[in-house]
């Protein structure tokens, strides 16, 4: 890439952060806990967001990010979960979101009452991770069936999350995976990181996940 | 996105899109097959190629596309495959790969007496869909464990590769998944796709990618 390439990709990622910024003290004064779920296609975003609305006592709202169609949108809605729906085709194709696209939804969105503002980012492991959305908690799904190795191979997205939930643990008697490495990879890119392992199908884990989402303060 | 910004990509897209057709002129002039592999992370595309260069009789080169690290090279070097490391890591963490970059690489590559050249794409389902690396065939790979949806909400992948190859069938009996619904989504966004339902792992399905691979005609 040339020298002129990168000058304005910086560009946006400075207007992009400050944006990004402006939301996160918002939702705090909000008293809004504001998750970013970035992940792979398939990770199962869709299907934890599902078993989180119906586990859950407080209010959620979900905002779906996908390039085309409204599928999760629809799965959600019809678990009764407040959602709004950006796809990115008609701009390009956009392969993640940004900040000022969420800001732009928010004025549509009406979160009287909401405890959790989520976001289900595009499936995709390395752009959204380059953007911050002005969550307070970033949070990757790598699913069992992934590999060990792909905290090594995005190291993006596990740097800049707080927490990465390792999905579809129903399936590891079927896999030749070492978990245990994964999870040391995961620390190796970011040792600081709180790792959950759960299984929306079976259950195993989502207490976990809803303690952690409890325990948060904004 | 401002107008300036797409003026900007779509230059970009019409330069690689000439170095792209000039690298398939000149794999047909030699006489190699060049195919282009992309997936989501962790599909398998590694271990496809492990296969394929253990049972194939004529000679495989690959050109190993990361953000970071040389694990997926390592492990075909170590099968005994010729393999070049393409990482963009220093680059921006490029998501995907470029023409120009495929083209400045086979500079450094002796091809002599390779029969199939692969690219095996960062694993992204957006973004490698948008750059032709200038291969004769583009070949998407899906695990059965991303779910039957992904065609719709990903498209370009599918509508640009002229084989799929539905990965991980292994797994099936402990998935949730309806086969036919994921192979007719594949249809509804390209009629012509050809489709493989293959295991690496069991051996399922490979004599017929190796058979897709014979019959190839530059």
């Amino acid at each position: 890439m040339s020298q002129k390439e990168i000058k304005i990709m910086q560009k946006i990622l400075n207007v992009n952060d400050r944006i990004a910024d402006d939301l996160r003290t918002e939702m705090s004064k909000k008293g809004i806990v504001y998750i970013n779920l970035m992940s792979s296609p398939g990770s199962g975003k869709t299907k934890l967001l599902e078993k989180t609305a119906g586990a859950i006592r407080d209010k959620i709202f979900v905002i779906e990010g996908d390039i085309q169609t409204t599928l999760d949108a629809e799965r959600l809605a019809a678990a009764g979960v407040g959602v709004y729906q950006i796809n990115t085709g008609p701009f390009g194709g956009d392969c993640h979101l940004e900040a000022g696209w969420i800001r732009s939804a928010l004025e549509e969105i009406e979160l009287e009452n909401v405890k959790y503002l989520f976001v289900e980012n595009i499936g995709n492991l390395v752009c959204p991770a380059e953007f911050d959305v002005g969550a307070h908690i970033n949070v990757v799904v790598l699913s069992v069936t992934e590999g060990e190795e792909k905290p090594l191979k995005y190291p993006l997205a596990f740097r800049n999350s707080q927490l990465c939930l390792i999905s579809k643990t129903d399936l590891l008697p079927y896999l030749d995976i070492d978990l245990e490495m994964m999870k040391a990879n995961m620390r190796k890119i970011n040792p600081q990181i709180r790792i959950i392992e759960l299984s929306a199908k079976s259950g195993q884990g989502i207490q976990d996940w809803l303690d952690f989402l409890a325990e948060y303060k904004t």
